[in-house]
C-alpha cells in the first residue's frame, strides 16, 4: 500500500491507495472518491511514500530506540493514465497486490474501466531511507547491561483463506492464493 | 507507524514517523531530518494517516478485487511539543510502539531531549474509513462461480527476539518483548 499526500487548497492531504509499478512508472489506484480529488487534466504534484516496517529495536536508552525499515518516498507529477492504457495499468496495480490473479478473473468492461480512474507517476525522483541491525551496542557507552537489548523482526502474513458464501467448497484454491501461503 | 504529508515550498512532502496518542492528541516523532522539516514555532499544517491492512479480497472481477482495511486521515496543525511536556510526549510515543518499555530503559537526558523534535496534533477532524468482510457475492451478479472468490486475511506478526552481541544471553526477555510475543 503507499500514501498519497498532494495540495488541495493550499493544504496537505494524505490517503492510502493500492499501487503498481511497470520498471520506472508507479500506478496509483484508490477509491472512486480518491480518484476524484486526484483527477486532473494537467496532472498533480504528490509525493508518495511506501513504507515496510522491519523491526522494533531495543536499546537500553529511550533517546536509542528505534524501529527498522524500508522507505521510498518518490516525487512528481502524476497524470491520468489514458483510455488505452488503463487496463494495463490496472494489471500492474493488481499483479502487485496479488501476482497471478489478473488472469484467473473477469477483466473489466469498457464501463468499469470509464468508472476507473488510475494515475501514473515517473520514478525520476526517489528518497530511499533504510534501518536495519540492531542497536548502538558499544561496551564503552555508559549503558546499563542490566537491561536487554536486541531486535524483535516484525513481518506481514496472511492467515487462512475464507472462501465467499456463493463460492463450491469443492473448489480449489486458485494458485494466486495458494502463492501467497 | 504514521505517513505525515505537508506544504513545503508548495509541493506535497509524506514522511513515515513513529507516533504516539493521548486522548485526543497525537504526538509525531521522526528522525532528525524529518524533524526539521517540521519544526515551526508557528505550527505546520498537516495530513496523517495510519492505515492498517487487514486482508485481500478475491472478487470474481478485476472491477471488484479490493482490500481490508482500517485507515485514519487526520488533519491540523502540528506545533512543536514545549520542553516541558517533551518527555511526557515521548512515552507516548514508545508507549504506542512498545507497551511497558519506557519504564524498563534510562529515560532521555536534558542533551537527548534538546535533540529531539516532538509535534502534537489535535485530533479534531479525522477522517476513518474502514473496508471489511468479503467480496459482494451476489447470485445474480452474472460472475462465474468457476472463480474461486474470499477474503485472504492479513496481519503483522513479530518473530524470533535477537539480543545484541552486549545482551548477556542469560538476561531474560523483558515484560515489553515477552508481551509482544
Amino acid at each position: 500500500m503507499a500514501h498519497v499526500a498532494f495540495v488541495r487548497r493550499g493544504c496537505p492531504v494524505v490517503l492510502p491507495m493500492a499501487f503498481g509499478r511497470d520498471g520506472d512508472r508507479m500506478f496509483l489506484h484508490g477509491s472512486t472518491g480518491a480518484g476524484a480529488f486526484l483527477a486532473s487534466r494537467d496532472g498533480l504534484d504528490v509525493s508518495v511514500a511506501v513504507t515496510h516496517l522491519d523491526g522494533l529495536v531495543f536499546a537500553r536508552s529511550a533517546f536509542d530506540s528505534s524501529m527498522n525499515y524500508r522507505s521510498a518516498v518518490i516525487f512528481g507529477r502524476a497524470v491520468l493514465v489514458p483510455a488505452e492504457d488503463k487496463q494495463d495499468a490496472l494489471r500492474a496495480v493488481t499483479e502487485h497486490l496479488v501476482p497471478g490473479r489478473w488472469d484467473e478473473v473477469r477483466p473489466p468492461t469498457p464501463k468499469e474501466l470509464a468508472a476507473t480512474t488510475v494515475l501514473v507517476l515517473a520514478l525520476d525522483e526517489v528518497s530511499v531511507k533504510v534501518r536495519a541491525g540492531g542497536p548502538g551496542d558499544d561496551p564503552d557507552d555508559g549503558e546499563d547491561r542490566s537491561v536487554w537489548a536486541g531486535v524483535v523482526p516484525m513481518r506481514t502474513v496472511v492467515g487462512v483463506p475464507e472462501r465467499s458464501p456463493l463460492t463450491d467448497p469443492a473448489l480449489p484454491l486458485p494458485p494466486s492464493v495458494t502463492s501467497l501461503l
